[in-house]
Parts: C-alpha cells; sequence; structure tokens
C-alpha cells in the first residue's frame, strides 16, 4: 500500500482589491477580499518540486488587480466568474479554479442632506459574499452574506424541549434572539442574472422574514428565512446558514430588590448555539 | 531608598449590559460595554492581603446591571455618571471612578417600508464611547466614537515633505485618504448637556468636515475637523483623534500594459501611519 | 417542485472546559474548548417549531463539564469519544454526533529550577485539535493541530515555475519560507491506540521534516512532512495540511547604499500565499 | 478665547521588520513590530497644510529597516535608541521620538535532539516590548512584555472584602488564579545595561513569585512579583502591571449528583477584573 498525492488546491488569498470608478466626478467604490484557488496536475510540483506548471501564487495576486481595471467590477459575481476564467486558461495544468470575494460596502458621507461624490463612510461589519466555482469548465455561483448581526427582543419562545439528566435550562416563554447571521446560497445557473439586484432582494427577504417570524427556536426562523427566498427566487436551488444563537441571558436583579420582566440581559460571548440548516428543492 | 506602592485602580471590566426598554410594545435597545474602575487607598489589599476596604470587581459588575433598571440608560454618558457616583458611595476608601462604555448602535429592521417594533440590525463597527470621571467629587465626561472608517477617493495630496537620505516616497497630487478614526472630546461641564444630541451633531460635523475639506495632509484634516467641532460645540472644551493613515496604494498596471489613473488600489494592513492631534482653546 | 429540509446539524460551540486533575499536590491541568454538534431527524423543529426530539444546546452544555468530571480528560480524543457517545444515546433522534476538540497547552513554571506543583504559563499559540465523529455507531477521529509558526530563514527556493503575461515574480535562489501550519490527520481506527503519545510524535515529525527538507516549494514541503507522517504511523490514513505562504519579503535597502544578502525582511500579512495538500495511502 | 494646537504626534505603526543574523551557518532571527513617533514643531502641517517640516512616516519606515542593518538587532532596546537618535537627527522641527518594538519569540526546531541552524518554531503568544523616548536628547527605556498567560490551580483565596447591597460572591478559599500579564518596567537609565539579561532574569523572577506567593487577591500578588523585582534590580525604577483577572468559575455538578472540590472549571472571557499597580521606589 503506498502513499500518493491526494486532492489539493493552491492560490493566492485575501487579495484587498479596491476599485475606484472615476468617470464622472461622482465616484464609485469596490472594495474587495479576493481569494483565488487552482486545482487539476499539479503532482509534481509534490512529488519533484517542479514548478513548471504552476502559475505562481504572484502571478494569481497580478491578473486579480489587473482585473479589477481590465475587466471592471460590476459587481462580486462578475468580476469573479471573468478571473476564474483566466486563470483556468493561463494555467494548462488547471483543470478548476476556485474565485472567493468579500465585499466591505460603503455609503456615501452626507454633507447639506446629500451624498458627497468622493468622500465614503464603511457601512458596518456586515460583507457581502460570492464563491464561484469553474470546473472543467462549468461555472456555479454561491453568493451569500456574513456577520449580519440581527436581535428580537420579544417574539421568540424556546420551549417542549427533550429533557435528561444533564438539562437544567427553563423553559423560555419570552427571550431575546439573536445570531451574527452566515448565509450561503446557491444559483441555478451563472448566466443572466442580476447579481446585484438579486443580492439586495435576498438581504430584504432574510431581514423581512426575521423580523416578522414568530420563533420557536432559532431553526424554525431559519427554516423559514430560507423557504421566503426559495420562493421568491427561482433562480435560487439552495440556500445554507450557519448561524450562532448568541446567548443574552436574563440577570437576576432579585438580590437587590429589582424585578427584570425582560429588560436587563447579560451578552455572552461563549458557548453560544450553533445551528447550521440548508433549505433547498426537491425533485 | 524604601519600595512603595505606586499609583494603583481596579475594576470590572467589559461589562455586555443589554437593556430592552418595553414600556410599549415599540421597543428601543442600549446594547453597552461597560468598564468600571476605583481609585483610592487600597494600599492595604496590595501589602497585607486585606480586602476589608475592597468592593469585589464582582459587586461592580452587579451593580451595572442593577443600575441598567434601576436609573435606566437614556445616553451612556447619563448612566456612566449615576454608576460612578454609586460606586464611590459604596466605597468608603475610594476617592475616584472611572466609568468607561462603549455603545454598540442598532437600526430597526424595515419591513414594508417601516422599521419594526422589536427587530434590530447591527449598524455597523463603529462604537460610540464615554469615559466619566468622577475624582473627588468632581465630574468630567469625555465622548468620542472609534472605528468611524472613512474614505476619500480624491481631494488629498501629499507634497513638499521633508527629505533625507532614506527619503523614497514620490510626491502625491492625488491619492486615497482613509481612516478608522478615533476621537474623544471633553465637555467643559458634566450637567445639562443633551448627551445624544451633541454626540450625533458632533459626528456629523467630523464626517461632513473629513468630506468638504481639501486635504494636503491627514494632520491638516484632521485639525480641520477638531476647529469645527469646536466653533459649533461651546461645551466641548477640547477633542483629540488618533488616525492610522490606512494606506492605499496605487498598483502599477504597467507591466499589462494597462494605465492606472487612480482606479485601482492595494489596501495595506501594516504598517500605517498614526496621526495623533489635540484641538483646544487657548486662554 | 417543493421546498424542503436539507442537511442540518446543532449543537453548543466553544464550551471552554478547564480541568484540574488534584488527586495529589502535583496538579495537572488540561484547557479545553469543546464544540458539539447532532445531526439525525429534527425535521419537526425546522417546520413545526417542534422542540420535542430536541436535546438543547445548553443541555450540551452541561453535559461537556459533567462528563470533564465523571470520565475525565486523559486525552482530547477519549474525552471527545465518550462525550459523543453519551450525546446520540440522550437523543434518540440523533443519529449522528460531532465533538471538536481545541486544547491549549501550558507548561509548568519553573522555580528553583524544578516545575512547580500547581503554577503554569501557556506554551503557545499552537493548539491540539481533535474532531471525533460517530455516525450510525462508527467512530472516526481526525487529529491535528492548528497555528504551529514555524519558519526557515535558508534551504528554499521558488523557480522554473510557468510565466504568463502577468508575471512579474522573479526567480528566488534563497528565500524565507514560513507557515502558520493548520494540520488534520485521520485515524484508520478508534480504539487502542495511545493518542498523546501519537499526538507528540506526530508533531515532532512534522516539525523535523520540515526543518530537515530543502524546499523548492511549500507544496513539496507539505508532501515530505505528510509522507513522513504516514511513513512512519501505520495507524494513520490520511493526513491534510493547510498552510498560508507567509511572505516575507526581502528589503531593498540599494537606495541607502546598504547590501541585503538575505538579512533584513519586511513580514507580509496580506495577501498570502495558501497551500491545501492531503497525503494519503492508495489501494 | 481662540481655538489652538494641542500637544500632538505622527510616525508610522507597525512596522514588521525580520532581521535574519547569517554571519555563520547557525542563524539568528529577530523578529520585530516597530512602531515610530515623533513630536515637536509640525503647527504649520496642522494650520497650513505645510509638510516642510514634515519627515514623512514612509521615510522613518525606511530608516526602520535600513537600521536593521546598519545597526543591528542585538536587543529590541538597543536598536530603538539608535532609531529615535537618528530620527530626531534628520528631523529639525522634532524635538522628542518614541520608537516602541514588540519582539516575538523563536526556538529552533530540534532536530535528532538538536536545535536546528535555520529552523524556527514560534515559542508563544508572549511578547517582549520596549518603549524608548528620547526628549530633548535625554533617553529613557520603558521595557516589559505582554500576553504572558499564568495560572495556579490553588493557592490562592479571596475574602473578607467589602459588601454592600449589591454583593452576591461567595467567598473563595480555594479558587483559581489566573492573568494574561502586561508588565512594563522603567530603567533608571539607559546606557551599560545588558538588555537581554535584565529581560531575562525580570521575566523569570516575576513568573517565579507568581508561582510561590500564596495570594489573598490578585493585587497582592502582583505587588509582591514588583517588589522582587524591585529588590533584584536596582537598575529598574518602578514597574506597573495590568492584569486581567480571568476568572475561572467553578462548575456547579451537584444537579447532576456529582460533587467538584475544585476539578472542573468554565473559562469566561468578559467580563474580567482589571487590576492595575505600580511598585516603586520612595526617597
Amino acid at each position: 500500500m503506498g502513499i500518493v498525492l491526494g486532492p489539493n488546491q493552491y492560490g493566492k488569498a485575501e487579495n484587498r482589491v479596491v476599485r475606484i470608478v472615476r468617470d464622472t466626478a461622482r465616484h464609485e467604490i469596490r472594495d474587495l477580499n479576493v481569494t483565488t484557488s487552482l486545482r487539476g496536475d499539479f503532482a509534481a510540483a509534490h512529488t519533484d518540486g517542479d514548478q513548471s506548471q504552476v502559475l505562481p501564487t504572484d502571478t494569481q495576486k497580478n491578473t486579480a488587480f489587473a482585473f479589477a481595471k481590465k475587466h471592471g467590477v460590476t459587481s462580486p459575481e462578475d468580476y469573479a466568474l471573468a478571473l476564474a476564467r483566466r486563470l483556468v486558461e493561463a494555467t494548462p495544468a488547471a483543470t478548476d479554479a476556485r474565485v472567493s470575494v468579500e465585499e466591505f460596502a460603503w455609503d456615501r458621507i452626507e454633507v447639506d442632506g446629500r451624498g458627497h461624490d468622493h468622500a465614503f463612510v464603511r457601512r458596518g461589519a456586515e460583507v457581502r459574499t460570492t464563491q464561484v466555482s469553474l470546473d472543467d469548465g462549468a461555472a456555479a455561483v454561491v453568493s451569500g452574506l456574513k456577520d449580519l448581526t440581527v436581535l428580537k427582543s420579544t417574539g421568540s419562545e424556546f420551549k417542549g424541549f427533550l429533557k435528561d439528566e444533564y438539562t437544567t435550562l427553563p423553559e423560555a416563554d419570552d427571550r431575546i434572539l439573536a445570531t451574527a447571521l452566515t448565509a450561503r446560497w446557491r444559483y441555478a445557473h451563472a448566466a443572466g442574472i442580476d447579481w446585484n439586484a438579486a443580492y439586495g432582494d435576498v438581504r430584504a427577504l432574510l431581514l423581512a422574514t426575521f423580523a416578522s417570524t414568530y420563533s420557536r427556536a432559532l431553526q424554525e426562523t431559519l427554516y423559514a428565512m430560507g423557504r421566503a427566498v426559495l420562493v421568491a427566487h427561482d433562480e435560487v436551488e439552495e440556500i445554507s446558514f450557519a448561524a450562532p444563537n448568541k446567548h443574552h441571558f436574563l440577570v437576576d436583579l432579585a438580590p437587590f430588590g429589582l424585578d427584570n420582566p425582560g429588560e436587563v440581559f447579560i451578552a455572552a460571548d461563549r458557548p453560544y448555539g450553533l445551528i447550521e440548516v440548508t433549505v433547498t428543492r426537491d425533485g
């Protein structure tokens, strides 16, 4: 029984590409974190130190920056697709490419009630994401967001759960529900989609469904959120969530002669619940 | 020459206090990170292990949560002042208290064009801060913000600087100027101020001045920002900034046959310039 | 075409379990970060908010702490296996459990040339890891380490690579090679293995091979490291690496009249190369 | 009452300087994070955008790297002193310079029982620090360490403390005491000191005293640690500590029919106690 090379890939991670569009005095900004990787027949690099088929990660970096100019960035998805195609073309040994992009959002600074032409303020911790795969020529796009932190101060319960000898949790009729959401949705195809419009609409649906759904568990809320997206977006095949249940514990103020009807909480860091759910289509 | 105890303080750091106001169906949320500390005559705790004058940090924590209910949180400043007074009162050996508060902002989630009653989304990485000092009964309030990340895609130069034999930097007529701003302003007094209104107005002034000022250096921009605040706010005595110059380097695309007139940049992490400026009043 | 629940799991992440063994005056410490999750038929929780089959994540947390006492922690692997078995037993709807453990290492503080009985100092950033899977009763163990940061100041080249029109990287005869290694190795079975001895030996092999192998690319070094482990450890079926190529760029000191024969480098944060390799057995 | 420029300084933060000494086949490595800043008469840069007296932070960066070659790095202190002197010399308007250095430690990788010539492994999270000030020609050196994480599993109590109506903490006869220590000690002068030997000895004294001192409070332990350093090191004038009390709470296992005599703890992240103490000399 011999020892052999198994699955492998290589690339350049976290290229911080900032693209300013300055065709007019009213600039636009796209602020990206780009990671590329290649798969294919790179065995010789591993077993013999032979780099002749290896497009350096430095070249992948150069290409990421050059394509921000040459191809432009109308959306993370469109840019990532172009970059993936180029990397495979440039590398005969490569069969597949992955390009992941995180986009950081900026708002215009308000001056005299109007958004400024070229001054911006970072919107928040939330990040728009996409991962484009180009496998043997077939493109797949999984877009999403991460660190979208949401909280409901009521409209959430957790009760009727399974109990064993290690269970001490009391049932909760009314609790805070909070999470820092990661969502990733797979598009049915990679052409003919308005990526920015789709992103904005999915995000709005996720938020509105989180807000409007009475929650008997984070699982139920996530399932409802996923369902809402699949109902409204035929072009989305599947959506997955990873959602930490960021616990907010009601503080016992009784020792101090104070009642606490859902008003004062301690936000805990660790441990946290971690709920992972995929909602998909059958048939 | 003997060995003696020098300056010392102790307290509880990073109490994550979340206060929900639910007097009506339209909830409000204040999300705070509270740090307390006490100074005074605590020598015996250090030299003899005698805790009889030491109010435990656990009690300081309890007080922070209890006061979120008993006193309430109309602003970080008002809450911190009440908490500081209580901690000094409860601790005979304490002469001074410091209470620092970071506040994380939340927006209502939009549903059908209207902010939801009890569902919220975290606004961003930016944090509102205050530090209240109560020294021998005298209160001082230094409020501020941190991690307000701003960027100008033009309207910034850097030239005419001092050169020596280690200087390689070319002069720049038009560059990106970006920073993650920390600002702290000291109020002239601790009474009669509408803390929330003052905060909102100072923040807006900082942003608008950053946007509107042509920058010949980050120093000049910060000075202009500080000046604007002092001109508009008599109740502010002094304002200080710590501003990393977050470098965005123009990428050389010439080797690839592409020009790059201020369009494609690499955002660098380290090193960064660090500019610290105080703007104050004389006389 | 309907909308259905896809893969899902839930559990409690990052339980910070510290276990002191104090049977004698010479204490031992195990410092763990424990994450549990369950898979199985939990559809009703998602679609109907029915928790009757859901063992709360709070109970999973309690069990993690109780088992640190009841079962003890002779190794992360042994503890995780016991915990996984318990969680599946306690949850009729669960078919599978995953328990992941990170262990933080402590050394005894030296006093008068001898390790102290009950005073410890954290060894470093490096973390020992394991992930135990219990799927339909079958246990699998994947152990590893992360954040093992290593560097060679010579004995590394990178040349003869593929070039295209975006390639600007010069060939390097002698460069710094550095990485913060993540390694994960899968054991052939989950019984009869001395987990601590195996861990120590694999770690030592990885380090010695990194040090001793002349590197024509990080890929070649990783392959050699994996090969060394599989040759020496029959009980290891496969080993995978994720290795950021932490670039150290030679600083051009020529403008200052100084030569720089591999002496002064700038350590870069981003971007970095990212090499992922699996070494496995055939047949 | 006019608006004027107050205290200000500027410089380059976090230059990641790696210096390899390769005079023989047995290499040495110094891995530094260097921050420089200048103070003086830089008013024109703030008020008029006039950079003619401003040595760019980019030049400060270049100088930091050039001096790693030209002056060398026998210790962070010696290197920082040389760099501070150069920066003041190069900048006529500067009266003062500050140079802060963090040093990350590396061990040689063991191969066949011997440390390798040019392969290294990062020692840990602990960081050696120094801050050199050169004010109007007078040098001052404050050296230290941070993130030295230590823990005692017994030999620590906390009782007899002040109680008020918000006190719920029970007295503790035997608890875990843990902290991630920051220490900074000021040297009496900047010449004639063996910086590396002094650092090593102070560090060892801090550890041994932490281990050996029965603790009635973290304050008492820190005071004893500081006292031990001042007793042994005449050249140290003063030492300051910032020490988070990293709480480890005993887990209540009684509901599960298990006793817990100081064996199973939960390590908490926040809040934490924060103890700050200076030990100094009188007269």
